[in-house]
C-alpha cells in the first residue's frame, strides 16, 4: 500500500492518572514530531482532551529543548491530565464536532493520545468519528498505566517504574519492621482496583527474602477467616507478619474489604457519612481486634507509587520514550486508528521489547488481569513465571539529574497557542 | 595527660528507631575497631542493651568483610534494635551488675552505643555505673536519630537522609497533585512528636516551587480556625492546597490534633476503644466537613521516611560512618563517657562537618527543637536560615549497589558468640 503524505500539525495529549514516565513518552512523541517533515507544528493539549475542547493548546515549539529533555525524568503529566469520558456520538456528537472544529482551526492532522483504558476509549472514539466524517488525520494511542492492565500489550509504560518503587520500598519496610525482637505486623496497601499487577510486584521483594509473607490480589476473592488464620499462624511462629494487599480486594460477594470497616463500628462523621478506611487500615483494625495483636501498622504507598520518579526503572523510561516516538513514526508512515503495544522476545536469553500496533477498538475498555498461572496455588503469592515476567521491566536506574540534593524536574513555559 | 593503653574486647550496639544510615555508623565503628590494636575482639549486641543482658552477642569477626561493607547502604539496624529503658541503679542495680558480669565474661573494655535520646540515657547510666564500680572501660555514644533532636550537636546522623527523602517525595507528590485542573487538597503527615525538623524538610521542596503551601510544626501551637482559613483562602485562589504537618501537632491546650477525630464522631471499635486516625487524616476529614472540599488526600510517609535507603544522602552516609569511626578512635585515645557530636564550619563558603565530643550526661534526655529563627513570622513556613542549615545535609546520592533492579542489602551471618 502506498500512502500519500499527510502534512499538518499534531497534538500530543496526556490523560488519566499520572505515572513516573508518561512524560518520557510525551518527549519521545515530541522529538519524533519535531523531526518529522510532514508535521508542520507540534502542540500539546492542556489537560488532555479538555484542552482540545477548550481551545487550550500549548505551543511546544517555543519550549527550551533542554527543559523538554528533562521530561524524560519528570513525573506526572507535564501538559496536565484529565479524567474525561466522551459521550457516544450517537447520543451527543456536539463535542466531536467541537474537536473537529479545533482540528481544522490548527490544521491538526496527527493526534497522539497517551493514557490508559479510558484514554484509549477517547482515542478510539475520536478516531472513528474522524473516519466517519472523512477528515484526513492519523490518530494513535500511546499506552500508559501503572496498573499494567491494558489489553493486547505485553506490559504498559509506567508499570516497571511503579513495580520497582514497590519492590524497593517493600524491602526497606521489611528491614524496618524486623528491627525489634517484639511482635510486629505490617499491612501494606498497594494500588489496583481490579488488577493486581502492582501488588504482585511486592513478590519481587519477597523473592529477595525481604518482602511480604502473604500477597492478596483482587483477582482472588478474599476470605477473611482464611486470612486471619494465616496471619495468626505466621505471627505465632515468627512474631512478625508482613502482608501486601491490593486496594481493590473484594470478598466472594463482591464487597470491598475497605467497606468492612463500617460493620465493625459506628464510624460516621458529623454528617452521618460512613467513614471508610483504606483496605490496609481496615485489615489492620480487624487483625488487632480478632487476634489481639497490638503492634500493627497499616502503610499506604498512596500517590508515591505512581510519581516516585527518583526510583524509576531505566528500562521503563527507555520503553516509554520508544512508545511515544513509535506512535509518531507509525503515523507518519501512514498508520492510524492504532495503539502502540509491546511484544517481548528473548535473544540469547536476553529480554528485548519490540513495538507492535493494535487496533484501537480492541484495546479500548478491555482489561488485562493477572493470569492464574502467575498466582501460587495457595493464592497468597506469585509464581516464578510472574517473576520471570516482571524482572526485566524493573532493570536499571533513572539518570534523573539532581540539583541542590533534590531532583531537577522540567519547568515548561506552557505558552498557549493562538490562532 | 598520658593515658594507659586499655586492651580488651568491644561491643557495638544499636538502639531506638531505625534510620537509613545507622548501619553506616556501625560499619564505621566496626572497621575502626578491627584496625585498633587495643581492641582484641569485636562483638555486636543483638537488639541493643537487651542483647547484653541476655548474653546474646554476635561475633562480628566471622562476618564476610564485603557483606559488612554493604552495611553502609543498608537501612534499619542490622544487629537488631530495642526500646529498653534501664532503671536508675539507685532503685534497682540488678541489670547493671548483669551488664558488668557480661563485660567481665567477654573482657569487654569498649562499649559503643548508637542511638537517639533514650539510647544516650542508657549509655550515660552504664558509663556512670562502670565508673562507680571502678571497672576500667571506655563508653561512647554514637548519635543517631532522624528526628534531629539530640542536644549539643549541629545535626544528627540519619536526619539528612530522611530530609532528602521527604523533600524529594514532596516534590513528586506536588507534581502528581497538580496534574488535573480540578480542585485538590493534599495533607502530608511527617514524623516528629515534639520536634519539627523532619516536617521542616518539606520546605526544601517548597523552595524549589514544588512543595507544601503551608507547613505546621509541633513547636507552634496549632490553631484550627486559622488553619482552615488559610486552606480555604489558598483553595479558593488556586484550586489546590498542599499542607505538611508533623504527627505531633498540638493545640494551645496541649491536645494532639490526631485526637480531634474522636470529637467529631463516635469512632470506636468493637471494644469501645476510640479509633484515632493520624494527624493528616484527621485534618483531611475536618477540611472536608468544614470547607466542603471533596477531593482531599491524606498521605503518611510512615516508615519509609526512616528506612528509604535508596534515597539516602551521601553526606549523611559519610558523616554517619565518620561518627562511628570517631567514637572508636576517641575511645582508643583514652576518651570515655562521651557522645560524638558534629560541629559545622565553612571553608571558603563550603560546608564542613567536624567531630566534637560531648559529655554524655549533658546529652542524655535533652531535646533540641526547631529554633524560632527558622520559622517564618506567620508560623506556616521555614526561613532561609533553616534552608541554609538543612541544604548541606542532603547533598549527594547513595551509591547503593543494585542487583536485579532492586537494592542489594547486607546479609549478615549473625553468629552468636560463645564463651
Amino acid at each position: 500500500m502506498i500512502m500519500e503524505n499527510l502534512k499538518g500539525a499534531c497534538i500530543i495529549g496526556q490523560s488519566g492518572g499520572p505515572s513516573s514516565v508518561i512524560n518520557a513518552s510525551a518527549l519521545g512523541a515530541m522529538q519524533a514530531a519535531f523531526k518529522a517533515y510532514d508535521i508542520t507544528h507540534v502542540y500539546g493539549a492542556s489537560h488532555g482532551i479538555k484542552g482540545v475542547l477548550n481551545d487550550e493548546l500549548y505551543d511546544l515549539e517555543v519550549e527550551d529543548p533542554s527543559e523538554l529533555e528533562l521530561l524524560r525524568y519528570t513525573p506526572s503529566s507535564a501538559l496536565g491530565s484529565c479524567r474525561y469520558k466522551l459521550k457516544n456520538w450517537e447520543d451527543d456528537d456536539s463535542e466531536y464536532f467541537r474537536i473537529l472544529e479545533i482540528f481544522k482551526k490548527y490544521d491538526i492532522r496527527y493526534f497522539f493520545y497517551n493514557g490508559g483504558n479510558d484514554s484509549m476509549d477517547t482515542c478510539n472514539k475520536i478516531s472513528k468519528f474522524m473516519l466517519k466524517e472523512g477528515y484526513a488525520c492519523r490518530i494513535m494511542g500511546i499506552p500508559k498505566t501503572i496498573d499494567n492492565d491494558l489489553f493486547g500489550t505485553d506490559h504498559c509504560p509506567g508499570y516497571g517504574s511503579a513495580a520497582k518503587y514497590i519492590a524497593t520500598s517493600c524491602m526497606e519496610i521489611y528491614h524496618d519492621a524486623h528491627v525489634y525482637d517484639t511482635g510486629t505486623v505490617v499491612v501494606i496497601e498497594i494500588m489496583g482496583r481490579n488488577a493486581g499487577w502492582l501488588t504482585a510486584a511486592s513478590a519481587i521483594a519477597a523473592s529477595k527474602g525481604c518482602g511480604p509473607d502473604f500477597i492478596y490480589l483482587p483477582e482472588v476473592p478474599f476470605n477473611m477467616d482464611e486470612f486471619l488464620a494465616k496471619v495468626d499462624e505466621m505471627y505465632k511462629k515468627t512474631g512478625k507478619c508482613m502482608i501486601a494487599v491490593s486496594e481493590g480486594l473484594k470478598d466472594k460477594d463482591g464487597k470491598y474489604i475497605s467497606e468492612y470497616g463500617s460493620n465493625l463500628a459506628s464510624q460516621t462523621d458529623a454528617f452521618g457519612h460512613a467513614q471508610l478506611g483504606g483496605t490496609a487500615s481496615t485489615l489492620a483494625n480487624i487483625i488487632k481486634m480478632s487476634l489481639g495483636i497490638k503492634k500493627i501498622r497499616a502503610i499506604e504507598f498512596s500517590l508515591l507509587q505512581r510519581c516516585a520518579a527518583h526510583c524509576a526503572s531505566d528500562t521503563d523510561i527507555r520503553e516509554s520514550y520508544m512508545a511515544g516516538a513509535a506512535a509518531v513514526e507509525a503515523a507518519i508512515s501512514g498508520m492510524t486508528d492504532k495503539m502502540v503495544g509491546f511484544e517481548r522476545s528473548y535473544e540469547n536469553g536476553k529480554y528485548k521489547c519490540n513495538i507492535k500496533l493494535l487496533p484501537l477498538d480492541i484495546v479500548a475498555n478491555a482489561e488485562k488481569k493477572v493470569p492464574d498461572s502467575y498466582i501460587t496455588e495457595d493464592k497468597t503469592g506469585l509464581t516464578k513465571e510472574f517473576l520471570d515476567y516482571a524482572m526485566p521491566l524493573i532493570q536499571g536506574e533513572s539518570a534523573l539529574p539532581m540539583e541542590d540534593g533534590v531532583p531537577r524536574f522540567a519547568h515548561l513555559k506552557k505558552q498557549l497557542a493562538s490562532k
